[in-house]
């Protein structure tokens, strides 16, 4: 079996590498029909988050179980499923509390860039689709694994509801799948943060109602004017850095949520300006788990359409390419057909 | 008339002041039967926030109306009235939405060790009782003004909810008062974190259930020891320094809250422990004056007592003896009667 595998920054290759079996009784083999590159995945290829062994890529994945192990009860063979990047048992006090992502068993899923792979705690991570998809859903179901599972989260830790007025910073495919999912929750005006003009069409198709293309202090200047000098109800952190951090939370009204889902780099919080701004922090590696039933449901019934943001579709072949066209923004996200 | 000023670290005296007059029509003057000092009035007093020149000190007052101003509508002379540290109108967007102390319009109270205290924004600020209290509900309607509703917002922020486990970092006056908080919205258990005797039996009588007297990461594993492994369901942090802030972020399970009331000193958060945290953290300058109306019906009805944490009374001649006493963690709280 071929996998894409980081050996170095900007070094990703297409390698031979053991099929997966399963190792624990509780494991499942998928065989995935689709794959892609997440916007997290650049932090290893850039070097930022250096790799110091060759390592498969890939955690984002949807498809077809083919062998359970004698444990799994739930998850059988032959059905759709989809799972997300930490596996979960689904059964601890935090998966309870619906932080499948902070389950006291959780594995970190590795190596979906390839045809197949092994996912531990199938029972717990592992949701199947009403009946197999037909291929055109495909990629809004694999969107669900990670991505649109995140920015999901970024909005119901953002605590949006009805009739709210949202700002999301960051137009990577999370922070449009963000506007996506406050539209969905009902927001009434949405502000996208977003310089780049293709992104901004994709923005405003998902329901963005304005376009803020200033950063920083003038970003947040131009939030608040278009706020009533107030801010924003609720704002949706989708990048990971100390600029996006501070415009998330100085473009937020007092008492307002920021839902921050970007992995930090470099973030660091000042105790008293948090304190002054009044504002609600809450995020974290998503727990997509707690919302792939609904999510799954709104794809399934054609009420969302996550998978646009998988702007370039690339047989597996050419996996080096379609992490060469994310980096340089050529592409907002990355499908991969193995 | 005579107030309290601050030339120095440690150096707070009493000093002829010009009585306070209306010098706008919406101000009220209000003569003060007590005040008190208040703990963040000790980072000034310790030389840690300096003053730059002589300030006269207190924030917190209740008390009779003398006179009020010709924009004065609905405060009335003779009305026993008390109000917060931030006056606000109550009318501006962040005021509707609850966050008096983000008031567009909001003014810092200043030189309440006083005899007499002139309050502006008269009628947004200040929350007459319903008659003239009894002298000994004094101190329990004084401590509303900041200590018992910071440490109210608190638990709010903290968003406890009946059965919960609640920890409290701190057992100044405001963490202390956390505990009675917290078990006035219904906690089940309340772990108080304390190393002075004294401090602790307050909080039992208050409602603490379990004393935990370690701090830093050995604190940490106790709180975790006491929930199995998993953290308390609302950490209330009422300090302001990193290292309670981190005991409260480091004891709250995924998904928790975190009310943070301490004025933050030198407190750096890092981006991605607080992302992989799961905590939700909510804080800020209490908006006192949103829970006024349930926190005077509360101690007039007797349900509450929050004037016990005044453990030493002198009269307002005496106040360098009533910071020093705090100070030197003498004492809890002093109440000053001019």
């Amino acid at each position: 079996m071929r996998g894409a595998v980081l050996y170095g920054p900007r070094d990703v290759r297409l390698k031979e590498r053991q099929a997966p079996k399963i190792t624990e009784p509780t494991d499942a083999i998928i065989r995935l029909p689709a794959t892609c590159i997440c916007g997290s995945d650049l932090w290893d290829y850039r070097g930022i988050d250096p790799v110091d062994q060759p390592t498969p890529m890939g955690h984002e994945y949807c498809g077809i179980v083919e062998e359970v192990g004698h444990a799994v009860t739930t998850i059988k063979r032959g059905q759709f499923v989809i799972g997300s990047f930490f596996a979960s048992d689904n059964t601890c006090p935090n998966c309870q509390a619906g932080y499948q992502t902070s389950c006291l068993r959780r594995k970190l899923v590795g190596g979906a860039q390839a045809g197949r792979l092994r996912v531990p705690l199938a029972d717990g991570t592992l949701v199947a689709t009403p009946d197999l998809p037909p291929d055109d859903l495909i990629p809004s179901l694999l969107a669900l694994s990670d991505v649109m599972g995140t920015a999901w989260f970024a909005a119901e830790a953002a605590n949006v509801k009805p009739g709210m007025t949202v700002a999301v910073a960051g137009d990577g495919a999370v922070g449009l799948l963000g506007v996506l999912s406050a539209r969905q929750m009902g927001a009434e005006r949405i502000i996208a943060m977003s310089r780049h003009e293709p992104r901004q069409k994709l923005a405003c198709e998902f329901g963005a109602t304005d376009i803020v293309t200033l950063r920083g202090d003038r970003g947040v200047a131009r939030i608040k004017k278009l706020t009533n000098g107030i801010g924003a109800d609720a704002v949706l952190e989708c990048v990971g850095t100390q600029e996006a951090m501070m415009q998330a939370i100085r473009s937020a009204r007092p008492g307002a949520s920021v839902g921050f889902v970007g992995v930090p780099h470099g973030v660091e919080l000042d105790g008293q300006e948090l304190f002054f701004s009044h504002v609600r922090l809450h995020g974290g590696p998503a727990p997509v788990r707690r919302f792939l039933p609904e999510l799954i449901d709104l794809v399934w019934t054609r009420k969302i359409d996550p998978g646009r943001v998988f702007d370039l579709t690339l047989p597996l072949d050419e996996v080096a390419e379609g992490y060469r066209a994310m980096d340089e923004r050529r592409a907002i996200k990355t499908l991969l057909r193995p």
